[in-house]
């Protein structure tokens, strides 16, 4: 029996850096999972390519996936659809291979619920971190800018709980590293490598 | 409240390279965590400072520390006491820093019955493997031996159960890298790192 490839979900707030840090983590070579490229009705932007960029789909099209339960997950966004066709997941899982799916949080949400097993990473903003610096050192700010700050920083916390792994995108470089780290990680992992040792022993 | 380090205990089967391992981890210069130095009843040899190879101790010594419960693990072999000074360990814990120990598979379940929550890594011989290779290819080993292998396998294999992750020592610097990811992810962690944002927001 072939061991199956690890799910992985980059998510996090909107405007965090989730796209550049998956493009950073597909420039590098030695990088050896694979980029689920998402479906969207939106128009191809300048310079983009089907197929690489995305998968560019009409409204009926996608309406169709949707019907036939061939999405992953998938959301509405400014009018338009944006999703993960479901095959390409399973079938490179399959082979054995790592599958990166780099998608909003309420797909996130979505993709938790059919694959329990996926490694959800969140990316979070290093304004988190500054945070009891901005709300305290300044004398300055009204009540009002501080209790909206620690509003939005108690969301983005409790927005965390679906995820197994936090890394905060301080750099590129430094989510990038921890990003790759935790996925080498879950390879050692013992369940998964005693299984493989087991299954060599049983020879005919 | 200061966030404890995390306890990193590496072990496996006797012979497989453990202190080459730890010996290169603690040569990098990126590796920001403790080595905690075992504490021994045999004499040094040539070369060996008191301090940085071991804390030799004379039987006498030993064994009040024995019976003062100040051994967070110790096992006699050849004669001769090994053992982890425990006030270290949790004064570097405390402070924040991790605390890195390279033991005996006897000596780490001793410390998992003090510490579960350590990051428990078993180092695995590449014998492993190849095993099926070694098993089945070769017409011209006699069952005996083929049978010797399985069970030494088995054993290996059994061991692991202690673990929470297991490295192949196939090279030393492989190895290193993936202990390093390992303690990297762990880093990584929801609760780990939810709970210190929690905390920020935690101002007067």
């Amino acid at each position: 029996m072939k061991e199956k490839g690890l799910l992985i979900v980059l998510s996090g707030p909107s405007g965090v850096g989730k796209g550049t840090v998956r493009k950073a983590i597909f420039s590098q070579e030695d990088t050896e999972f694979e980029y689920s490229i998402s479906m969207t009705t939106r128009k191809p932007r300048e310079g983009e390519v089907d197929g690489v960029d995305y998968f560019f789909k009409t409204r009926e099209e996608f309406e169709e996936l949707i019907t036939q339960g061939r999405l992953l997950e998938y959301a509405e966004f400014v009018g338009n659809y944006y999703g993960t066709p479901v095959d390409y997941v399973r079938e490179t899982l399959d082979s054995g291979k790592d599958v990166f799916l780099e998608i909003e949080v309420q797909g996130a949400q979505q993709v938790r619920e059919k694959f329990p097993e996926g490694l959800f990473i969140f990316l979070a903003p290093p304004s988190l971190s500054e945070l009891q610096n901005r709300l305290v050192t300044r004398g300055t700010e009204t009540n009002d800018i501080i209790k909206g700050r620690m509003d939005t920083a108690r969301k983005e916390i409790e927005m965390m709980n679906l995820y197994d792994f936090i890394v905060e995108n301080d750099t590129v470089e430094n989510a990038c590293h921890k990003i790759k780290s935790i996925v080498q990680a879950e390879h050692c992992r013992r369940e998964r490598v005693q299984q493989r040792y087991l299954n060599m022993l049983e020879v005919e």
